[in-house]
């Protein structure tokens, strides 16, 4: 079995080089939460096949706030993921059950870097 | 008491008007935390005072990935930001103890929207 505090099962998704894009997805949800599990799976393998998509990062505190960051190469890559039906059936859906708010932003990024400490590469 | 479901305690920062900037930290920490909590603390105190600051977004899943994202009025609220001694000072303890890796965004929103369910305002 893994240490999880010096083998972290994730990691966040090291830096690309700018010019790309994010999308900053923050949220809190309703109390209904059936079929949201099955479809952000879904969803999650469905932008992986979106060319340009360049990886994703989230983080939930329990019974709070949840963040989604998605890292695209380019505005068009963001485009494709947004006109996906079944990504936009998904959006409909969580509208009407799942959130209770949400901000979405996107963001074209001018400077990134990453860190690894204890001997990692970054 | 307040149903923490349907009056989330915590809600998204609704989005501004762009252009604005997000700068987005994701991290990992290690096993040594001391000291952590008074120093986020502070750190917020002090990132609040900084002319053009809009607001922060804060996630962590239990023993795993960190997400927080600032949003700023423009590129010099950030370099204030960062040229903050007790902030420098609080990033070099960060990587001497606190985060195992991270990696950091600087992005100008180009479109952001909010969405609040059940009647609440947006």
């Amino acid at each position: 079995m893994s240490d999880q505090w010096t083998e972290p099962v994730v990691a966040p998704v090291p830096a690309h080089e700018p010019p790309y894009y994010v999308v900053v997805f923050t949220s809190t949800r309703t109390g209904d939460q059936s079929g949201y599990g099955e479809t952000a799976e879904r969803m999650e393998e469905l932008v992986k096949g979106v060319p340009g998509f360049l990886g994703m990062d989230h983080a939930r505190t329990p019974g709070g706030l949840a963040i989604t960051v998605g890292y695209f190469r380019d505005a068009d890559a963001i485009e494709e993921w947004r006109a996906d039906v079944e990504h936009r059936a998904a959006q409909e859906r969580g509208r009407s059950e799942w959130y209770e708010r949400y901000s979405v932003r996107i963001a074209k990024v001018e400077r990134s870097h990453s860190f690894a400490g204890g001997g990692h590469e970054a």
